[in-house]
């Protein structure tokens, strides 16, 4: 291979780190792959750190020690956070996406590539620092931005199910109180999906009475799991008091009757506002 | 803003547009960005389009015309692919995860943010040229790897459910029987998910008998969608004939006994062999 110029080396090594995001990349990898000396890497380095943070565009950091080396955080700056969560919650408040029965339609959102992309950004910048194993949600409209917090993370993503299924073999099932319905409902994890003694983030859509929040917690129990934190996209205001506590949602969510009409009040967390 | 260097603007540029795969940027949005004039730009993305090829990091293309400007795609070479693709098989061969019932475990793959990541560029390589306006699975297994495509291809994620829900608003239902089960089940879309008249490509995790697959298809004519492909990360050597044509697995199972022992069989799709 020729040799590589500094805006080329520069480039592709943000690109290999961001792909990758969370994990720790030694000197010497780069060093090999870009025939470079280690002094002119970590120059390239410090580069980028400005780069990337004049940019807004995370935030690269060096690890000491013997596993040490140079890894990428999508970090969003809480401003950032607060500014896109802030125009989210304007394009969701109104009357137009409220179904009957007082429901909220925002599927769309929770399934835009792009929306969840930046949303696991902020609920990983959030958790970096608690060191999760893994993310865990339970099925269905959570997986998407699980996933992109779990890539965020660089940690896997684990799905729990309603009913334990043929294809998943053997499982740990529990029974919840369902916080909005108030039924009993079940809970399904695959024995091989988790590791004991690990560290999980929970991860989902949506938080009511917190009914199916707390199984999730319970279900980790039964895993000898430690539940390092939770993560909504969205919480309704009321009840005020939920089932568990200690999360961070994105959104806040009251729907309010005027007339015949209902229309959703749609807030960014009290705690981005910090 | 002090003067940008070309490394430095080279970087963020590569990261900005590969934040935002197949979307077009317009060169004077990067000229406002980094207050730079066009032929700068110009040989920038030059410089840009010769890494991103050197490290196998995708393309770099520019687009002529009114509407004209630069993308980045996350293409993945045919061979890449091939590579990646056989060595997940081996993984997933073999008596280890084959569970009672002759069903294959691989959930943990199919949640994982980097290979799902990686086989949604594979997936999104075969049909940028279809031009999608989105990506359409049915829940839940293919959630993730269908999130990554359309992250890809830079288009929104519908996905299909069991039920029609309350949290929906007004849907379309068909019914369709289940190819592996025979029995008639029902998938909901809500109207408001899809525009009529658009095209879809197809995304999901297991293709069996095709009854899934084809009642997907079905509930597209019902939204006069066309239907530009279809794709899933696993197909069944058996039965050779499914209820639809033309997909593209990216891999192909069967199950052997020997004795009392069932191995699974797992290889590259033909299509990767080309």
């Amino acid at each position: 291979m020729e040799k590589i110029r500094r805006n080329e080396r520069m480039s592709a090594m943000l690109k290999i780190l961001t792909d990758s995001p969370n994990r720790i990349f030694t000197l010497s990898h780069f060093c090999d792959l870009f025939g470079a000396a280690k002094s002119t890497m970590s120059e390239d380095i410090d580069l980028l750190r400005e780069v990337t943070s004049t940019f807004g565009l995370g935030k690269l950091e060096t690890v000491t020690g013997a596993a040490g080396g140079v890894r990428y955080r999508g970090s969003v700056s809480r401003e950032d956070a607060r500014e896109y969560i802030g125009g989210l919650c304007a394009n969701l408040s109104g009357t137009e996406r409220v179904l009957p029965g007082g429901f909220l339609y925002y599927s769309d959102v929770l399934s835009s590539p792009e929306i969840t992309g930046y949303m696991g950004r902020i609920i990983a910048t959030e958790y970096f620092d608690t060191e999760p194993d893994f993310v865990l949600t339970m099925e269905t409209k959570g997986i998407p931005v699980a996933l992109t917090t779990a890539f965020a993370l660089g940690v896997p993503l684990v799905i729990a199910r309603h009913n334990s299924r043929a294809y998943e073999g053997s499982a740990v099932n529990i029974n919840y109180v369902s916080g909005s319905s108030g039924t009993i409902q079940t809970m399904s994890l695959a024995r091989r999906a988790v590791r004991e003694g690990t560290r999980a983030l929970i991860v989902d859509d949506f938080l009511k009475g917190g009914g199916t929040a707390k199984g999730m917690v319970d279900l980790m129990h039964e895993f000898n799991v430690t539940v390092v934190g939770m993560a909504f996209v969205m919480e309704t205001a009321a009840p005020e008091k939920k089932r568990i506590s200690g999360e961070k949602s994105l959104m806040s969510l009251s729907i309010r009757r005027i007339g015949d009409e209902a229309s959703a009040v749609v807030k960014p967390a009290d705690w981005l506002e910090d």
